[in-house]
């Protein structure tokens, strides 16, 4: 099944450029309701538009700007909030995996969902991260943590999309097998053959351990899926510096 | 378990800005070997400082600067390589979950690992992506697929990161070590043999096809995880041919 987008919330951002960065993170996996809560420089904003690389002329994506969350989230029903540290509060609290899973799930009840990202100074206070029916912690190096506001958006986003081709049968990879594998016995030819110039040029000494070389050369052959064009190559290579 | 983090090898990245996201974004899930091959505004680069947020001052961290893939994998056994396309190449192709999977398992096996990057004008090209193990492809939405390099840089580390911290909270998952694994500049050191025997012998014709020739040599040497057993006896193979 298709589930609609979860919209992506920035609180009171600050720099043109990580909202740029944020639609075209967003857009690259399919999320296209970005809302913003007093954008420190307001918008639309040219710094943004260099860094969307084209995201905000996507006809399919939007962007509104609102006063506070509570405008901004006015049809969600499942909220979600980022946050760097965990905090004192009665909350669950998820890591990015985890969360995307608790939001799917309220998707396929029915549930309108979004996601809130705090600003790049402080991020989300606690006043906005009550509103939130859970939190987010992503997971990281705790020697180093501060992930940039853009970033956080596409590994929120990336798991989303993540998940829901997971649930879509259509959108499975397509195998790809146009290439003529070579089958055993086209193989077994190209070894005998090698074999065969190998007892000619005393390879195998002392005649004791002629039978775990050849295996070793067969393993060697054997594993990495010739196709029979790499099959002719190998041949030709033989070929080339026996006539020498 | 603790397993070392890969090094990340980007390869002629064009933006400052770029590079220090990458930095950042490493460092923000533990990974802080980066390896640059031929960035086109060299290096240090003013722009770069400004967006690893500190990244660069960690003690940590780590850049280093190479000519190119060759040297800078010289240490790496298994190499993994990001690209927007599903190439037609006999290589597996993994989406970004299988892919550090993958990775993991090697790096389990006492492997060092590595990924790739291609520059932000055009990805990697095929020579590039010959010298892989596999390659990554991240799903992503096909109407607007092009993945900033620092955010493609940030998806893997993410993914890396993640996948070892489940690996901590589990049982630990033996190191399997008894065989040697041929690391990248081992196996090139068989390739440019192979191919200096093969110059000399006249295989290469006509002329405008060597390059591509040599590519699908390699391919076919790079995709079966040799050990360094096993690349000796590729050697003793040509050299008793040879003699004969």
């Amino acid at each position: 099944m298709k589930l609609l987008a979860p919209c992506i919330i920035l609180v009171e951002p600050q720099l043109g450029e990580n909202i740029g960065a944020s639609c075209r993170a967003m857009l690259n996996f399919g999320v296209s309701d970005l809302r913003l809560v007093n954008p420190r420089d307001g918008w639309p904003n040219i710094k943004a538009n260099a860094m969307a690389a084209g995201a905000l002329e996507d006809k399919t994506f939007n962007v509104a700007v609102y006063k506070d969350i509570k405008e901004a989230t006015y049809d969600v029903s499942y909220l979600l909030a980022t946050t760097a540290r965990i905090r004192d509060m009665n909350k669950p609290v998820f890591n990015s995996k985890e969360g995307i899973d608790k939001l799917i799930i309220a998707q396929n009840q029915g549930l309108k969902a979004g996601i809130i990202f705090g600003g790049e100074k402080s991020g989300l206070n606690n006043e906005d991260l009550v509103k939130a029916d859970a939190l987010i912690n992503i997971e990281n190096n705790q020697n180093f943590s501060s992930i940039n506001l853009s970033m956080s958006v596409l590994l929120i986003c990336y798991e989303w999309f993540f998940n829901t081709i997971k649930l879509d049968k259509t959108t499975d990879i397509p195998i790809k097998n146009e290439k003529v594998m070579a089958n055993k016995s086209e193989l077994n030819y190209f070894i005998d053959r090698l074999v065969s110039i190998l007892d000619s040029t005393n390879f195998f000494t002392p005649d004791e351990k002629r039978k775990v070389m050849i295996n070793n050369i067969e393993a060697i052959f054997t594993r990495n899926n010739l196709t029979l064009q790499e099959l002719n190559t190998l041949h030709g290579i033989i070929s080339s510096i026996i006539r020498s």
